[in-house]
């Protein structure tokens, strides 16, 4: 650390990005929640359009992509704001609106928790009713921020609308922000939501259903006044966010739905296909509404199995804490071809530990 | 304002981007310093290599660009950070690194004024003298951070690296922010000091001299510590900052040195031959080491300049403050084609003022 740097910072904790490096050398990724699929053709070529102008400053305001985003949602293009993926629509709530502390999941996305720490705000965490949120523990949040995602990760679990509208009516108080990244892969949108009440946020991103990690796309629909306060920071402190390939990229997606649709219906199959394979060779597999499967072996520990398939280079996500878990591996959703190499050498290892 | 958001940010002062979205309407565009000419093919391809693969994440570590740019600059990669735009690298200093307050000239890039608030640290702003950054009055910083962009914006001035070097040795217990947006166009980078001195950053971008605004790319030049100390704030909040597109594209840039050389020989060449017409039509014109011109005419107030070009369809950057330069605006220096139409609008102009 340097004597320059303000004493608040001289022990932040950064997100884990080694994974994703390691997975860069050759491996079979199934351990970053990607979507194995390129991006949708006209998401290329309107990004190889765009490139052609890059000379010129990007629309600060993402016009093209919020009258799109509007339209298919049924609300107004000044109800949405774009991020620099939406952990930036995160990060930027995490600034703004957490005066009174936040709270989410003991066992959720882990962003949360470094983001809250980061910006020095008070923040609890809730504990999870057999890997579900129980809407019935966030009663009296008592101004507290609230951070669902919906589907939650790594579980992979699904909240009905119903059981988050009980979360957003008990807490008219707080803000709820409910973190979309894989509902198109299972579960049902907040969005529907967003007429009745004025204490949502609905968080989205173009990295999953959309193959589009790589371009940093997120964006969040909320009320009018939200999010103009929102965009009021984004402005101050990143007014010009989005850069113009990953704009023009975005609406190319948007305008190719049946082709994210035909990868979702892949996803969900080879998805559902995998989790019975792995029943059948001793695993317990949560139920998923997502592109992963958390999933943990009767006799393996988590981390001899994250083992086994990185030695035969394939990359999984293994939590060595918190130790409720670290038996309990994330595994995403490849293609059909890797999954089977996946199932294969699952097969293989968990016959030899049979012996 | 909603009554979720942090009252610290109740009365928030965005960055003024509304010259830009104008700007957008089939006007030529003098007024935010991008370059005219496009990006270089070989960015325009590597960008486009890019997209094909955008559904796995980015490297969070840009290795391919700091290994370039660090044997481009004689240091070492880990000396180097990426934002998203050099903005993002300002606003992670300004969160990170003003614990002691900041300073920075009273004419200078307005954001730096814009960050210091919004990140609730003490700032002071020091007089420029004839339009020139005075080494002298930078002694006694108080271990302030000091910002000094060189050449500066948006009086087109550079200091020598004799007088960059008397403020960075004057103040041991300051952080020195060289902000070297426009350093191609004319001056001489403190990269070169970089060996001598820990307290000193050099802060870079790619949106004028390789056409590449849109992109959004910057980097800062420091020592292991800092950069260190910058990279982890950075990977705090935002892991994945710099998108795949954009990675290649700067890589792309930089293996095309001859084209922005190309380009920026032009740009001087035009910038020097607008700025005898302007004199010669009676504006009195700053000397210009940067893409742009700094000038005030005789008789015509700086407003009427900018209505008369806006009425024919030419943005330029006029300052309605401070009241000292009112009368001075910004021209950002286009392609010869764009700024024969210029200069016929201002003769035109200036010739019926003298009526």
């Amino acid at each position: 650390m340097s004597k320059f740097l303000h004493a608040k910072y001289s022990s932040l904790t950064p997100y884990d990005t080694s994974g994703e490096i390691e997975s860069m050398k050759g491996y079979i990724r199934l351990n970053t929640n990607e979507s194995p699929f390129p991006p949708s053709p006209k998401a290329i070529a309107h990004a190889h359009e765009a490139a052609q102008s890059l000379n010129y400053y990007s629309d600060p305001e993402c016009r093209l992509l919020a009258a799109k985003i509007a339209e298919m949602n049924g609300i107004k293009p000044s109800q949405i704001v774009f991020g620099n993926g939406s952990d930036e629509i995160l990060s930027l709530i995490f600034a703004g609106f957490c005066e009174k502390g936040a709270a989410f999941p003991d066992i959720t996305y882990s962003f949360y928790k470094i983001l809250a720490k980061f910006h020095g705000f008070d923040y609890i965490t809730v504990p999870l009713k057999n890997f579900r949120v129980d809407p019935s523990y966030y009663r009296n949040a008592n101004g507290r921020t609230l951070f669902i995602a919906n589907p939650n990760a790594p579980t992979g679990i699904a909240m009905s609308l119903n059981e988050i509208e009980q979360v957003i009516s008990s807490n008219p108080a707080s803000l709820i922000v409910i973190d979309e990244a894989y509902i198109d892969y299972g579960g049902e949108s907040s969005v529907a939501l967003l007429g009745k009440y004025d204490n949502l946020v609905v968080v989205r991103t173009f990295s999953k259903s959309r193959s589009m990690a790589g371009a940093r796309l997120g964006w969040c629909m909320t009320c009018d006044e939200i999010a103009q306060d929102i965009r009021n920071i984004k402005d101050t402190i990143t007014p010009y966010n989005i850069n113009a390939m990953t704009q023009a990229a975005g609406l190319g997606a948007l305008e190719d739905e049946e082709y994210t649709s035909k990868n979702v219906e892949t996803i969900r199959r080879v998805r559902d296909n995998t989790r019975v394979r792995l029943q059948e060779m001793g695993f317990d597999v949560l139920e998923s509404s997502t592109n992963f499967l958390f999933a943990r072996h009767e006799t393996m520990s988590g981390e001899e199995i994250f083992s086994v398939l990185k030695k035969n280079r394939i990359m999984i996500r293994h939590f060595a804490n918190p130790p409720a878990i670290s038996d309990w591996n994330r595994i995403t959703i490849g293609t059909p071809e890797q999954m089977q190499i996946f199932l294969e050498v699952m097969k293989g290892a968990t016959e030899n530990a049979k012996k």
